[in-house]
């Protein structure tokens, strides 16, 4: 499958206004410090030479408690709740590693957790939520059906309802990635991290584009989940249908609150087949000795992607190396958690 | 198999004198550091929880450049050099890590590199010198052809022999390792080594009992190529006739130079089993999300035995944490060069 890039209407949409600011990603950032791990950036000039000597900068957020970016967000909703509402405890739906990122986030806090998990979620994740004394309530394998299950455990406890991704604290949460690596690296010319509900890929825009509007914000996703680059092209949000891809973080449709702020700041979005997507997380495997999961390898297979560069180079690189025209490029590596009974290889 | 381990006559060695200094390792240190990386210490809740507690500081060499701490006493080696040596470069017999790693040494000092690679040497490490711009010979499969060969190279080139592990200027190179864990972690209480040829273990004697006294250095060896065990039981040097073990690197016996050292300071050798390796690597993959070999498993799995604290908290463990009895211990984490398509699991 080709490389498939659409830009964004950008004058129309800077009429609007962000739901999240930067101030909002800030204010995450000094709530959720004591509460993370700064995660490394990790480099590999081996990689640098494949993609025609551009410096990449992996924010491993593998590295990050219960495995993903996931732990900024959920702790960022936490720790924005009254002493009164974290007595009632937390709930969500999620079968992925938003799961386990809430119950990590509940055990820390002392407060009580609930997720509403698919029957036919992974023993591993369903595992991991328990690890962290998180309850598991099980529901049918699909979408109505876990909303319908969360409002009843929402209003049977009084807990409070954490969306994985729709959600203005999650979205500043996951920000604080790309808050740190910019932190960590000057002079940044682009930033990509993978889209799912878009919780990271907004909370990334805030960040990179708010306090350094010359930094590119680029979107990769899988070709069998496909809808961001199915909104950009209709100019309205579509989501998926029939998600069909490796990358099991990003099966889910783009919220309604990232969709205007992703339609806003993203340059493009760039699709990667499960295939590529594969032979990315092996290379980076090899190359850095860090495991990442599907999910992670989006971005870096869209780097790898021959014409990547041919259309990544245009008149916005202003800031590229004058002298030798390389770009400083960070990628958002999401999670880490891999199932080493599956293997994709 | 139980956990053997057996103590030094330390009476008796204490009135010999090493054949590498602290000031060696240290002079390695300066000569090397703007070649090699700064490796990162991992540490990870969730597996001191599981051994009762104690804190377990992971120095990550799986993170070094040619991904393994070889590539330390490969560099001390090549940048020993005189110009005029250099101009000859370097040769080696390896099947190993110690050839991708003085593969890249030579790369990095522009220096020509012969390695000499018994015909049945996996695909990958061939691969890798190769990549380094290394020359292979390949030879029979027996050590004797191994050494016979690579002085032929030898002889026909003029280059110099950079032996893996039997060789003062490798072992002040490895040594570096936990010369730098040790800076990176203030009061630790005991340093974890696995043993192959001892060139790594007996650096870290000289770094960690020359620094710090106090601290106690135990060798933790695979039990089907426990020549250190059994040396150590005999009190003088037993090479290996059969080794049977996962552990590709620690297939070699302790060498000459390196045996001394280790009986003089190394507190006891652990030996564990395959199966116990393999779970180790598994448990450290899952919980670290970092890569690490067989090898490096090793030390991780002496840890895990149920038997290791009940003879690892006696009378000489004064500085354990009084309030709490907790150790700080480092683990010497050897290299990352894993197979992916051949993994253990």
């Amino acid at each position: 499958m080709p490389t498939r890039q659409i830009c964004p209407d950008t004058e129309q949409a800077d009429s609007e206004s962000d739901a999240v600011s930067l101030d909002d990603v800030r204010a995450a950032a000094t709530r959720i410090a004591r509460l993370i791990h700064r995660t490394p950036v990790v480099t590999s000039r081996r990689f640098n030479d494949s993609i025609g000597g551009h410096e990449v900068f992996f924010k491993c957020e593998s590295f990050q408690k219960a495995g993903s970016f996931k732990f900024r967000g959920a702790s960022n909703a936490i720790a924005s709740l009254s002493p009164e509402q974290l007595q009632r405890g937390v709930v969500t739906h999620s079968s992925g590693n938003h799961a386990g990122a809430l119950a990590c986030a509940a055990h820390v806090a002392g407060t009580p957790c609930w997720v509403v998990m698919p029957a036919g979620s992974s023993p591993v994740k369903r595992a991991a939520v328990l690890a962290y004394g998180g309850r598991v309530v099980t529901c049918e394998n699909n979408e109505r059906a876990r909303t319908a299950v969360a409002d009843e455990v929402q209003r049977d406890t009084g807990a409070n309802m954490v969306p994985p991704y729709d959600d203005t604290r999650i979205i500043a949460g996951q920000g604080t990635a790309a808050l740190e690596l910019i932190d960590q690296v000057p002079g940044l010319d682009m930033v990509l991290a993978p889209v799912g509900g878009g919780g990271l890929l907004a909370g990334t825009c805030i960040a990179a584009r708010k306090s350094q509007p010359h930094i590119r914000v680029i979107a990769a996703e899988p070709a069998g989940a496909d809808d961001a680059w199915q909104s950009f092209r209709a100019g309205h949000r579509i989501p998926l249908t029939h998600p069909d891809t490796i990358a099991d973080g990003l099966r889910t449709s783009v919220g309604h609150l990232n969709w205007p702020i992703i339609r806003r700041h993203v340059e493009r979005v760039v699709t990667v087949t499960d295939a590529e997507i594969v032979a990315a997380m092996r290379m980076f495997w090899m190359l850095t000795k860090c495991m990442i999961e599907p999910s992670s390898a989006v971005p870096v297979a869209a780097l790898l992607q021959k014409s990547f560069f041919a259309s990544a180079l245009p008149e916005r690189s202003a800031t590229a190396n004058p002298s030798t025209g390389k770009l400083r490029i960070g990628v958002i590596i999401s999670g880490g958690n891999v199932d080493l009974d599956n293997l994709p290889w």
